[in-house]
């Protein structure tokens, strides 16, 4: 797939997941009905409008893979971008990060105040299981494996570990097997998920599934790999976040272990390994083939 | 059923409990294997070792009333209890309540540091849905209504919602209504889910889980009556918690706008309401009566 073809397909299924996304968060929704006003209004600053919306379209393609219907792999989706967005707000408070800028706007605790930022957060993370359970279009079981998957996937052996091996390399620096198993589990476990979720919710088999999860963890490093470069290359304005952050707190990434010629050669080869792995499937991946090349060479 | 006979069945479960939830949240859980061992460590520290246990408690005299077996219950009371022992990790931290001391210990985020707080509380209530999903003795359909429901009940419309109005009542005043409504959401939403919680995983018919919700709502609101009452009469060493904030913050709560004795009639009201909706389940429902009076009138 040319990436002009797949920059269109992305904006697309980011419009798409929107609209879903912004009814998983309106007050009219079940799981939601008779929530405060404000702390509704600080979940959207902090979930809506912004995002590439990279998790979604990955569950959405990978489903697709395996003939199920955008609709059904939706909420599963909202519920992926509900766990990553409440980690922007959490990472984003003075305790953590300490930031004051996402996606071009005040972060969460700026915008509204720290507690109804740390609530918000919860009441996301809190809202995304409930939309998978919810997801009436997908087999009990599969909805119940996905429930279990993600609860790992986002918590402490997953995402939040991550989380909390990042914050521990603020005081000692990590080396390199260190930073590998902080970044396979702060970014690589969503994505991975998403990756192996769109077959779990499709009902492929279990060769299918460990396939797609193994192409999600290759993305996920390819996007780890990115975002270093990024910090390293890009200015604030193209971002909306701060850069050079690494850098300033003395926290090593692999860009900076071993440089950019490295990192770029490095993500050329992931990319060939994402799209090896996919060679069976033929023209029908190219959607996720396209997908593991974006992640590795944009801009944003 | 007698006080005394009744405490030492509250004792004995939470010992029960304890082992449950230990194993739950230790290295060797599939759920966990792999996690960071600090924030292991902080999970536990907020969770572990204190408390009485009464939600798991409510779910388990419950699932009982409608044959289900104690161990059948265990998963969702663990879940239930990462879920409050969660929302007593973030509300401790500095930016909310800014509590040093919870069960006569040094609160997470003083005995660890508050990003890893706010971590360990992520990743508990994380685990929750977890341990649910997985719960295989409950039937699948059942386990996505319970997950459903608790995403629900512990979320934006239930106890996360009921915190953000607590909030705000230190900033403006609440009327008797916005009072009863901000308890119900904040402690009342997860002791209601705990007595349905029981019938659902049972089975039982939806009549019968509508009457143990009405049950648990009614046990939820005694229990913070009975709450307020204790940080009015008790001294902290008993509670193990500082004890007279509220008034200290110019929060309203019903027996400051009532009195004592209005408080403890109406106590006396609510538990022959509890005990009335219970009536035609007979003896076997002992235990949920006591545990009723138990809440309504405990010491600590």
């Amino acid at each position: 797939m040319a990436p002009s073809r797949f920059d269109a397909a992305l904006q697309d299924a980011a419009l798409r997941m929107e609209t879903t996304f912004a009814h998983a968060l309106s007050e009219a929704h079940p799981l939601l009905s008779g929530a405060p006003e404000r702390l509704l209004a600080a979940m959207r600053h902090g979930a809506l409008g912004g995002g590439k919306r990279l998790r979604p379209f990955l569950v959405e393609a990978s489903a697709a893979l395996f003939g199920a219907e955008a609709a059904h792999a939706a909420p599963v989706g909202a519920a992926l971008e509900c766990i990553h967005c409440y980690s922007l707000v959490h990472d984003d408070l003075p305790a953590m990060d300490d930031d004051d800028l996402r996606r071009g706007q005040p972060t969460v605790h700026r915008a509204f105040d720290e507690a109804t930022a740390i609530l918000a957060g919860d009441a996301l993370l809190t809202l995304a299981f409930g939309l998978v359970a919810e997801a009436e279009a997908i087999e009990p079981a599969a909805r119940l494996r996905l429930v279990a998957l993600l609860s790992r996937e986002a918590g402490a052996a997953g995402m939040a570990g991550g989380q909390a091996l990042d914050l521990e390399a603020e005081r000692q620096a990590l080396d390199e097997p260190a930073i590998r198993r902080m970044q396979a589990m702060k970014t690589g476990a969503l994505i991975a998920f998403a990756a192996e979720s769109g077959a779990i919710l499709a009902g492929a088999p279990e060769a299918d599934r460990a396939r797609l999860r193994r192409f999600g963890e290759i993305v996920g490093l390819a996007f780890q790999l990115a975002d270093d470069l990024l910090d390293e290359t890009a200015d604030a304005a193209t971002l909306g976040k701060a850069t050079a952050k690494d850098a300033a707190r003395g926290k090593k990434t692999l860009p900076a272990l071993h440089g950019q010629d490295w990192t770029r050669a490095e993500l050329e080869r992931l990319v060939a390994e994402a799209e090896a792995l996919l060679a069976s499937y033929g023209d029908k991946a190219e959607t996720l083939k396209a997908a593991a090349r974006f992640v590795a060479f944009r801009d944003r």
